[in-house]
């Protein structure tokens, strides 16, 4: 079973409420030299069988077409690789 | 400035109900082939000055104290490459 990570950020010239929020408390509590702070969504999607092109590309709609509002949201569909990767022989 | 990635998802033994309603939604829509969903945050930390040792030490602190609730949630800490972009822009 392979993961695949779907990042939903706000675009950059969409206002982040939340992020500024963080931005902001973070001297209070001692934390200096964060210039920015942007919060965002991460899925983790386990997919059954191959990530080959097809399921990328699926991926890709669903994330468009459900996970993120592309009218303000950037995304990206990316497989993560497992930590101890197995090489069948060939 | 370097941007610094943290993300934030529930403990595995934790119910995720937003990613559940994820996953269940998806036949309905189309998409087979999903055997599980797990939704988290993804904080974009833009940071002044170098990201060191003890900067991400810093950090790592920030995100254990005030990002993540630690009792229910995971989080890891990486710095991301400004040279990789992910996505083509348009």
């Amino acid at each position: 079973m392979a993961r695949v990570v779907v990042d939903v950020m706000l675009k950059p010239e969409i206002l982040d409420p939340q992020g500024q929020a963080v931005q902001r408390a973070l001297p209070r509590l001692g934390f200096e030299g964060i210039a920015d702070v942007r919060q965002g969504k991460r899925f983790e999607l386990e997919v059954e069988g191959p990530v080959d092109a097809a399921a990328l590309r699926r991926i890709h709609e669903l994330a468009e077409t459900f996970l993120a509002n592309t009218v303000i949201e950037d995304f990206t569909v990316r497989v993560e690789e497992p930590a101890v990767s197995e090489e069948a022989p060939a």
